[in-house]
């Protein structure tokens, strides 16, 4: 068995990938528009060096939307009861970036127009990498606070089984026009269950630490673990960010709550109901665009002066990703041999052309 | 040397307790509303078990009354320069209770006008534990996020000095009229600074884990670690955390941000400039409060019906503190003996009435 940094893999050019995306979902009924939203929000994490949340869930995205538990045109709709400012959007059980994406540019708009606005989501499927829609939003110099909920991933505090999603918690923050978004987004779990997934997926072991079993104890099994649950981040402070994030995202938008969440890997006859919480503020509010981003700037400038501990230099959230995107939008995104199969076994079943020479 | 849990304490009547804040507050010049809102802000602390948070506050605020750097009188301004939901607060380098309990009082007014509203609040000082603003909105039916930054306490990722504050991230989500509400309140560091104050004043040593040293090597030394620097939760998770945090609470606001944020127990010549962002929802914008409330304690009852691990039952966010408030309410708040003599030496010095026989 290889261990998960050895595996072989082959570069894809990322207009082969992207092109490959856009025709994969088409071909199952989505419309053009659409499936060029879900195909950047996947490949722009693969091209981030986060393959868990990228083109490795068209399979399970193809699937489902074939068997009718996503659909392919929904019927989204958005209404505000009280406020322009809170909005409530029901996502017709699209494709999760279409929903996502589409929920960012409303609440993106509320904001724009109210110095603050937030939609509450349901009915709605995984969507991917949250940074996606930080990123859109941060690109047009408002902050964006992201939440999903997840199929069942974390047990509750003195529980032994998985309750809560591994409920990803995301911000950006724009900095001037001329310099990247400062990009957070990570999950309340140890890991995010995409890479218990994967671990399963290339049979490999997890390390101790990141789960528990179904009869609650620490496993290094892969399969073990996607049975019982991953354990949160920092103990019962994880725990409660996780339950902060299913009461935003779930509870109150009307949306599947914990074991409600529909698994998309294991549940076939169920759509997932996923409840989306996103959060837009436009700075501008407070202080000119020029003076918050010399602000952020001095921010950054400030924590990159700090000495260097053994494990130095100083970070800033998204630096690693940022070195490896500008890597594969050169090179091409590194997608593993498995998985290339994976997807090139969907291509010859939908006839379309595959990837890779 | 004992252990903090062998504290030889004594149980001081609630009552008590709140007169004597309340008392020494309006004797260094505090109007009787401000003190009383300082003195209700800490008590609840005590009331909750967290005592580092609590009146052992008392002599710091007092000594930067005295010394003139903190305002008894402050002149606090709002602004809206833009629009009515996102808030400007000068705090007048008041008091932090008395600061943070105007913003809430302000921002909640926001969202039930507008059903979300934020307040980025610049020249404040510490405000004591987060939850006691959460828990003002949500008894109103508001949701509340409440975040401030904290003079440098955790190292950025990869650095060796402190730099972040530990600052804490707190929810407060209304479960209805005839129901506490639930409430989340943790620091983005492995424990609240308060924590090591708290062993350096009782010359206790703190567990590894909990800090490093100046020289970036971890330490059980809690003096060590009050110049060294605090770990963040999660390691690289946490930082992220701590930098939102410090983005939202110190930059948006015109605060100090990381060093500029001056630590009150060692710098006696600056204001503090401690920043806070507060940010309220109207969840009735999106449902009826009966549905609200239905769907919380469903949500609260199938968490608690998860078969426990070894470490079970389920626990909520705030079960423990709520168990601790009644049984203190009932008999008295415990306070060590060492910080009994302190406060008492306060008193005398202040020519009042001392706690205790």
């Amino acid at each position: 068995m290889r261990g998960a940094h050895d595996a072989v893999t082959m570069r894809i050019p990322v207009p082969d990938l992207r092109q490959w995306a856009q025709t994969v979902f088409m071909r199952v009924g989505v419309p053009r528009e659409d499936a060029a939203i879900a195909t950047h929000v996947l490949v722009d994490a693969d091209l981030r060096g986060k393959h868990t949340h990228g083109v490795s869930r068209v399979p399970l995205y193809v699937g489902r939307l074939e068997r009718g538990l996503i659909a392919p045109r929904p019927e989204i709709v958005f209404d505000n009861p009280k406020t322009p400012t809170m909005i409530r959007m029901d996502g017709g059980n699209g494709l999760g970036p279409v929903v996502a994406w589409k929920a960012t540019e409303r609440v993106t708009e509320g904001a724009r127009a109210y110095g603050i606005a937030a939609v509450a989501v349901r009915h709605s499927n995984h969507c991917g990498a949250m940074h996606a829609y930080c990123l859109h939003a941060a690109s047009q110099g408002l902050i964006l606070l992201a939440l999903t909920n997840s199929p069942p991933g974390i047990a509750p505090w003195g529980g032994r089984k998985a309750f809560l999603g591994t409920n990803p918690i995301a911000w950006g923050f724009p900095r001037g026009p001329r310099q990247a978004p400062l990009l957070i987004d990570l999950a309340t779990s140890v890991v995010a269950r995409g890479n218990i997934i994967q671990a399963a997926r290339l049979n490999l072991p997890i390390p101790l630490g990141w789960a528990i079993g179904p009869d609650g104890v620490p496993t290094t099994d892969a399969e073990q673990a996607l049975e019982g649950a991953v354990l949160p981040i920092a103990g019962a402070k994880g725990y409660a960010l996780a339950l902060a994030v299913e009461i935003l995202s779930g509870l109150l938008s009307g949306a599947g709550i914990g074991p409600n969440v529909k698994n998309p890997y294991t549940d076939n006859t169920h759509a997932s109901n996923v409840g989306h919480f996103f959060l837009a503020i436009d700075p501008e509010t407070l202080m000119p665009e020029a003076e918050l981003a010399d602000r952020m700037n001095g921010l950054e400038q400030a924590l990159r002066a700090v000495p260097p501990s053994s494990d130095g230099p100083v970070a800033l959230p998204g630096d690693h990703s940022e070195m490896v995107f500008k890597e594969n939008l050169q090179y091409g995104v590194p997608l593993d041999l498995h998985l290339l199969d994976e997807l090139n076994a969907l291509s010859e079943r939908l006839d379309i052309g595959g990837l890779g020479p």
